[in-house]
């Protein structure tokens, strides 16, 4: 038995591709999105009183991984990437029906054409195609004591360090001082595959909202922004 | 742009219809469901390591209300039934997509035949379609702080009685004292609809688990169990 889906709304994220999204939402609370809803579903009436509520739930599609399908068992980047657990048992992007779920935080709704919703916290790309808004209600939703054994925590946040020509690109752009908090809190995620050995020669590059952002492992607990374009 | 979603599983609960079910996880904890796997998902493989956490998040298909479809703005039972807001301003079961999303807790794993997750506090109807099982994390998806401006608290429960024939009914019953306590969970909520009047005249009658269960409003916080077939 199958149901159909519609696409609600897309995602117009500072993340425009996979590599160094977080892997949860809140992480990288600088992080930005529109979520600009689709025709029948841009009209003011459908969102009237979400302005009262601070956190929603997105439900969304992993429509970038649909395509390489699920496997029964998955490998958390919380476990390094080598132990397996059950997909069901994870987060895991790569899940049967691909559907994807974030609290994110909601700055703002813009009505002056459609529906634009202002989110915050998002660890969502560019294009994802929204199934559904819902206000988060904390009394429901919030279980602060419920178990979570292997991943109780966030993970270790890594010490992100800017080359002085990376800075003064920063510095020159008119939102640079969001940007550069933004690509901190990203790249302290510890971004590169779980499975991957760190290697100090290895330069990375993500495109982080206009950005083309490079940098370095200095350490296992250090990375360096060599460039920012 | 559509999406297609295969049913994974399917909800055996306590709920036989949608009278009476709670309107959010979590009102009546004592409310239980089996969620059996359906092929090719029935595979012990893909719930490994599920039994570390405590809650689940369950999305779902309200199957029963598709055909009726959605409104842009609904009036939640938390507004007396009378204010409208926003389909996605709210948690109604009526909405584009018709997908719905239950934090469960996770009472244990069957694994003889197949899987069953066995689940309590949960509002989810007899034979409702599963489309995605996730593991609750805590760091991630509680946040206690969001706010949340006209459902902000838990509804104000009703003091619920029993008449002693009721009483000795379930007395008799082998899990008489846990659908007792079910019966309370559920009849607190005040099940009816929040645009009707309360009659004292009026008897109700819900299906809970293998029960038959009739009750009346003796005033506007009070409720009786009249029998129990």
């Amino acid at each position: 038995m199958s149901w159909s889906l519609e696409t609600l709304g897309r995602i117009h994220s500072c993340y425009q591709e996979k590599f160094a999204v977080p892997r949860q939402p809140g992480l990288a609370p600088s992080a930005f999105a529109t979520l600009e809803l689709l025709p029948p579903y841009n009209q003011a009436a459908l969102v009237e009183g979400l302005e009262t509520f601070s956190h929603l739930w997105i439900s969304f599609i992993f429509h970038q991984n649909l395509e390489q399908g699920w496997k029964p068992k998955v490998r958390p980047p919380r476990l390094g990437g080598n132990k397996k657990v059950g997909v069901f048992a994870s987060r895991s992007t790569f899940r049967p029906n691909g559907l994807g779920l974030s609290v994110v935080k909601l700055e703002g709704i813009d009505l002056t054409s459609g529906v634009k919703l202002y989110l915050s916290g998002i660890d969502l790309i560019d294009g994802t195609p929204v199934v559904d808004i819902k206000p988060y209600i904390p009394w429901v939703d919030s279980q602060p004591t419920a178990l979570s054994a292997w991943a109780a925590e966030p993970p270790e946040s890594l010490v992100v360090s800017f080359l002085p020509k990376a800075e003064q690109k920063l510095a020159s752009h008119p939102q640079g001082s969001h940007l550069k908090q933004l690509i901190i809190e990203v790249l302290a995620q510890n971004p590169r595959p779980a499975y991957q050995k760190i290697t100090t020669e290895r330069i990375y590059g993500v495109k982080l909202a206009d950005l083309n952002v490079q940098f370095c492992y200095l350490d296992t607990k250090h990375l360096e922004v060599v460039a920012v374009d």
